[in-house]
Parts: structure tokens; sequence; C-alpha cells
């Protein structure tokens, strides 16, 4: 079996193994299953950089010790549109399902309500972070930091993390979202094609003398660039601030000192840090239940356009036939999942 | 005297010419004070393209009789941490300043709060809206959009305005703020190139065919690009959502097809439309008053990199000196202006 086979698994047992696997490793059942459920979630969305491709970064950060697999969530409130959640350093899936929960009613009551998700360990797909709220006809932004991999522009140095941020506004179809990293492309993706020998496009950072390169490994192990020259590099300093200095909590390069000194090596998984998350009703902003109309004309007349094809898009396409088909996972991710979950691998050959 | 000469003039005689112009082409001296003042501050920071250049966009608003220069503004609470203000067709520098008046003592006290600024013609920078929140310790975003004149990632007809998107956050010398167009590039640079007879950079946008050019000109008559391809575009889209469709406001193109139907013609000023502004108390959210400190910090570490240039910093150098020195202005524009404030130009010369 080579590392490039492929095996087609059904979402409910990729959902079990990755479960068992995180329970193996020091889970509690809520923390399992919430953090199993955002890898599942990216996977039926054709995310594979963001599905069990980052199980056993979640494991090393058990293995580790710096994660408490059975935290168990605070919730707090600030002020009357403010709450803190406090992770107690465990994975962000658990914390950002109970921010949501608080937050909702809270956006609802008071037009618009932000949540300091604080002391959590955030490794997953952002979107996953505020689909439910868009579901729910809210509102989201939501901003979280990382690592420093990310040179600011005019700088050759990492500084800034991939640092993603999401957006999400409801709507006819699931309403509209994006999850998008001031990078100029997500590290998960850098690390697929290095894994598979591919080439980053131009622009995509630097090695560690501060040479523009096109090896995703040199660019990994040197800067990475952030998308859109100065004006990408304005947003991952704003998320900087945002998950960072505003809520307590280390920027991606306070982070790395912290893991330094805590003595985790690379790939020991996500740091510890923060995730703040906006939410607002749209009903209260003086036009319902207009807006609804309004945005579904907008959108007709963006997806008129010729070559127009919208940030998610695609994976409302590959949602469905995912779900339906199975989703297609390198067989040797798989085997290590099966293996981490326990499972015999010769039983689950047959 | 050629349109190249440029001719020094101080701060306070620039404000009261253009307040003189506004007061003579029907703003009373509410609008006239608050929209002169936006266009002061602007060359006062450098920012020639949303200085006085703009006064004959705001002088031909008036005139096609689109703009009420003498709207009194409307403040309505819409829920506990939602204001709406509406600007009764006015200039928005007005409405803005209200909206400011209203929104901050909201964020103290909710923690985050955000204005639905409504019926108002938007034509300023918009960093000009957020900096006195940021001075008195708020953190604040601001979006606004236009008129269609960028084309979405992968599309070649423009649908997009500009888009600008504001961010602020307090701190040590005024804080950090940026201001930046989701195109690649604003349109008054591109409008001062065309002027100035200069090319623009690859990629700024196409022509009316959907070819790529790098004449100012054919771009202005074509489309322009987002900054940093499908991730721009996607803030672009954001903003037209958050100025337009949640606050019941145009969409860029929908101002298009509102200015087309007054029979407005190219060159007569802001289009109506709406502009989103959120404040936020950093006190507020878990860590007072440690994120001063941290954001000192983070600015210092940041500041250290080789290379490296904040947003911001090239407005505050020239601010002190623009104030002390006054300001340098095409000679034909302040010639022009002379005349809108219905100065005799031979007691001028004098």
């Amino acid at each position: 079996m080579t590392p490039d086979t492929s095996i087609i698994v059904p979402l409910a047992m990729l959902s079990d193994v990755a479960t068992a696997a995180l329970r193996r490793a020091g889970c509690d059942a809520a923390h399992a299953r919430a953090t199993a459920g955002v890898m599942v979630r990216a996977e039926q969305d054709g995310c594979s950089s963001h599905g069990l491709f980052r199980l056993p970064g979640y494991l090393a950060a058990l293995r580790s010790g710096k994660v408490a697999g059975d935290a168990t969530p605070v919730v707090a409130p600030l002020a009357p549109g403010l709450i803190r959640i406090d992770g107690q350093r465990g994975f962000a899936p658990l914390a950002m399902g109970l921010a949501r929960e608080n937050l909702a009613p809270l956006a609802r009551s008071q037009g618009i309500a932000a949540a300091a998700i604080v002391n959590v360990h955030h490794f997953s797909a952002l979107w996953v972070d505020i689909e439910p709220l868009v579901a729910e006809g809210l509102g989201a932004f939501c901003f979280t930091s990382y690592l420093p991999v990310v040179a600011p522009a005019g700088a050759k140095t990492p500084l800034f993390g991939t640092n993603p941020m999401a957006f999400g506004f409801p709507g006819a179809d699931g309403g509209f979202m994006f999850d998008q990293a001031s990078a100029s492309m997500a590290r998960g993706e850098l690390q697929i094609l290095s894994r598979e020998g591919k080439l980053a496009p131009d622009g995509a950072g630097v090695d560690r003398d501060g040479n523009p390169t096109n090896d995703p490994a040199a660019i990994l192990a040197g800067a990475q660039s952030p998308f859109g020259g100065h004006k990408g590099s304005s947003i991952a300093l704003m998320i900087e601030l945002l998950a960072g200095v505003l809520i307590g909590q280390p920027t991606s390069s306070e982070a790395f000192r912290e893991e330094t000194a805590f003595g985790a090596l690379e790939g020991a998984g996500p740091p510890r840090g923060g995730v703040l998350l906006i939410a607002f009703d749209p009903q209260q902003f003086g036009d319902a239940p207009g807006w609804r109309a309004h945005a579904a004309s907008f959108f007709s007349e963006l997806r008129a356009l010729p070559g127009m094809r919208l940030p998610g898009d695609r994976r409302r396409r590959e949602r469905d036939r995912i779900a339906r088909e199975g989703v297609a996972l390198p067989a040797a991710l798989w085997r290590d999942a099966l293996e981490a979950a326990g499972h015999n691998p010769v039983t689950n050959r047959e």
C-alpha cells in the first residue's frame, strides 16, 4: 500500500474512529465528540487540510500534556453584549459550541454581541465554528491566530500566524460564508503539497534566509507570505489584536514562546490561544424582513456574472456527495487513525 | 500656471475655502464644517486622493440636487447594542459624527455595539470616520460600499464598489488603524494617475472588454481588480452585505441604477448608500488594564522587524509636518476651489 493510495470511508465510520482515537489519547466523551465532529465536517465538505489530516496533531497535543482532554469550559458574562468562555486548556470545539449556545440569544437580544473564547487549543477550520450560527439566521465574524509562520509585508521574519478570518451571512441555501487564512495559503495546504512532493505557487513564501521559493518544505521552515501584500498583512495584524491582545491571550509569537518554554516540539498540535466570535442579528438592523429578499437578489445578480464562483459553492456541492458516497482518505492516514483508535488492522481489512 | 504647479496652503485657509465653497453650493453650516473637515484631515495626513481632490465631486453632488446640503440626521435606537442614524440624504460626515457620539457610550456599556448609518452620500477616507473613536480608547470597524467598479474574482464585469474597510485599535501614539479599499488600489489613486498621465501597476484591472491593462483611464472605464484575488473579492462581497443588504441600503450596483434613474452623470459625486460602524471597548473584554501593555509589547516586537512599516506611520509623520508647513495642492485644484468659494482670484494672487 503506497502512501498515495486512497480509501473510501463512510462518514459515520470516520466519526467513530476519530472519536475513539481521541478517547484513547485522553479526551473525555464531550471533547472527543466535539473535536471529531469538526474533522468530519471538514472532510464532508471536501476540506481535507482540516480533516483527518489534523488527527495526529490533536493526538500529539494530548500526549504532550499541554491540552486537557477532560477540561470543562466555563462561561462568564463580561458586559451586556459580551461573554467569555474559558476553555480551561481543552481543545476549542467544545468551548466553541458553548460559545455559540450562549452568544446566539445575546446577539438576538442586543443586535450584536461577542464571545471571547480563551485558553483553548484551536486546530480546526473556522467556518465550522460559525456555520451553526449562520444556519439559525445570524451573521458572524470569527478570528483566531496561531504560531508565527507569516512574515508581515515588508519583513522576512515570521511573526503573524496564518490567522484565519471567517465571515457568514444568513440566507437561502445555507447563506454565504468564507473562511480565509491571511497567509496566501493555508498551512495545511502547504503541508499536503510537501507530503505529495508538489511545488507551492509563486509568492507563497520565503525560505529561512528570506529568499522566495516554491519548495513547500522550505516555506514551512521559513516564512509564508500574507495574501494581497500589505492589505492582507494588515488583516493578519488585526487578527493578532482581536484574538490575542484584546482578550488577554497570546499573540502568535507569544504562543510560540509558550510552546518552546513548555518543551513542545514541532508537530505537537495547536498552541494555547484565543478566538474572537462576533454575532449579529440581521432582523434587528432596521430592514426586517426585507433583508432576506435583498440578499437573494444580490446573490442572483452576482451568480449571473460569467466566471463567477462563490466561496463555499464547492463545499456545498461536495457535502451531499460525500455524505452519500463517503470520503476518500489517504490510506496511510486512515490506517494510522485506525491504529490510534485501537482497531485491529487485520480485522479491518477483512 | 501649468496643472502640475503646486501651491502650499495653510490648513486653516484650506478649511475656510472648502467650507465656503460647500456653503455657496447649498450646504448649511453644520454640513459644510463636517464635510470640509474630512477633506482637511485627509490633506493633513498626506492622503491627497481623499482631500481637496474630492471637492468638485461634493459640489457636483449638491448641484445635481441628489444631496440635501441642509439635511438633519436623525438617531434612532434599534436594539440595546444597535442604533440607526438616518442621514436624510445629506453628506456622510455630519451623520458619522452623530453616529460616533451615540455609539461610543453604547460600546462602553454593552462591550460591543453597532451603528447603521443610512441615506448618506459617503465620499471621504474611512479612517477619518473611526479615528475619533480610537482616540478615546475604543476599537472600531467601519465598512462602506460605493458604485460598481470592481470585478469579483473570476469575473470581468464590475459589480462591487471599491468597498473600503477600516479597523482601529486604541493604544499609545494614537493606536493602530488601517483603511483599505478592497479594490487593489483606491479609485482616487487611479484618477490621480490618469490626470498625471502615469501608468497603473500590473493587475490593477481590465478594460471594457475584460483585457488586462495598465492604462488608468481604461481601468476606470472597465473594471478594477480586487486586492489579493478571491480573498480580497470575498471581503468586497462582505462589505456589500454589511453596508448594503444588512442595513437596507443599496448595494453598489443598486446605487448605480439609482444614480442612473436620477439622471446623475459620471463625476456627480457619491451615490446614496450606507455605512456600518462597529465599536468595542477593550476595557470590557476581560483583560483590563493589561491589554494596553500587551498592545505596546506586540507593536514593539513588530516594529523591531527589519523592513517593517505599519499602516498609518506615514500619515502620522505627515500630520505634524503639514499642520506646521501647510499642504501642497495642485494649483489648478486650489484655483478652482477658490473660485467655488467665491474668492476673487486676482485678489488672492496679490
